[in-house]
């Protein structure tokens, strides 16, 4: 299986593009719309077919360009069944598992950010989204957000995974690009070193953020893959 | 060997960590001023030992973080013999050899950009600096550059790695974060598909680039190893 990261600068999104290398068969995860040609174009020139848009949750900071590359590059757009998405081809839940040829993608539901976050989790490697970020974790204030869930995701999901595995989130804003299992478990500041609840929701009712400044079109955005005027 | 990649916001450099997982001696690749303190607290989570600060050249954009995290973490400062450094505990050239375990990282001289360019090569990997950017290569026109020496640098030493070696840049401006030789071979927008020299030095002559903005203090800077007031 091979990994390709992409960024964005404006949101600091990160996109990925895995295929497996004998069947070329590809999947794409996060992408953004603004850099929906230039995702187009490496995945022509890597030569791969696009088997599925995996959406790690609805967005709240960026449009997905999702819809965009289905109708340009085809394959099956994926989101947590919980999204209320007016155009996946799949809504997917835990346990589901994909195939890109013989390498599983599973599905694994880490809710907390949102209601309908996945992480993906394929040999190795987890494609956290919002939910597990380097040293970090996304918010949890609004789009049914929620501590406890978060928590859970973090400490009984993603916490129970090899600590070699690779962490791929969907965002930073430090320059760091991956982590692993391991590094998260020992120093994530928000859940590392066995943190407790209690003290875990200290740090995320502190954190006083205002609302990203794209919420208002993004939503109800990517709750049509994007295909937006 | 481990890759870790780490970007600079700024200056969209690209910073690598390398470290092999048994013996946990490690390099730096390029680090930036700005984030050494950053850089020198996850090279202690990371758990690892600093042997090499490894600079791809005597950058004109940005300074180096190699000698502040010298001193803070110690390591040798390896820089091409050409660089006029004053600093440096190496003065490295083509054909030298550093060891990370038994890991051999190999000194490639790729002038072009500068006249002190170095691409480290390690086992499926090349850190190319700003010789080959993705589709894309460094600008010619300051600090003794020279398109003829850029094309050979390009066509006739790392275009004769084996194509699936992965190509770690120095910079990317489009979100783009790795490649390969056999992709860049191919898609390079100034040497792929085996583009004359001509047409090569029509494209860079026509550039027309404005200097760099820390131009006048990032070169003298950079020859101190960055320890500047």
């Amino acid at each position: 299986m091979k990994i390709r990261q992409l960024f964005d600068y404006d949101t600091w999104t990160y996109t990925y593009i895995l295929w497996d290398k004998t069947t070329l068969e590809a999947a794409i995860i996060d992408s953004v719309l603004e850099n929906a040609q230039r995702d187009a174009n490496h995945l022509k020139e890597l030569g791969v077919a696009v088997k599925y848009l995996l959406e790690t949750h609805i967005h709240a900071d960026h449009i997905t360009g999702a819809g965009k590359l289905r109708n340009q590059v085809g394959g099956q757009l994926v989101v947590h069944k919980n999204s209320g998405s007016e155009c996946a081809d799949i809504l997917a839940e835990e346990g589901d598992i994909f195939y890109l040829g013989g390498h599983p993608i599973n599905v694994i539901h880490t809710p907390g950010h949102t209601n309908n976050d996945i992480s993906y989790h394929i040999e190795g490697a987890v494609f956290t989204g919002d939910t597990l970020l380097v040293r970090d974790c996304g918010r949890t204030d609004f789009q049914l957000g929620s501590n406890q869930a978060m928590y859970a995701s973090l400490t009984q999901k993603l916490f129970t995974l090899p600590e070699e595995t690779l962490v791929f989130p969907a965002h930073d804003y430090k320059g760091f690009s991956q982590s692993t299992i391991g590094e998260e478990k020992q120093f994530n500041l928000r859940v590392g070193q066995g943190k407790s609840y209690e003290g875990f929701a200290t740090i995320m009712d502190g954190l006083n953020l205002p609302n990203p400044k794209r919420i208002d079109i993004s939503v109800p955005g990517n709750l049509k893959c994007g295909l937006i005027d």
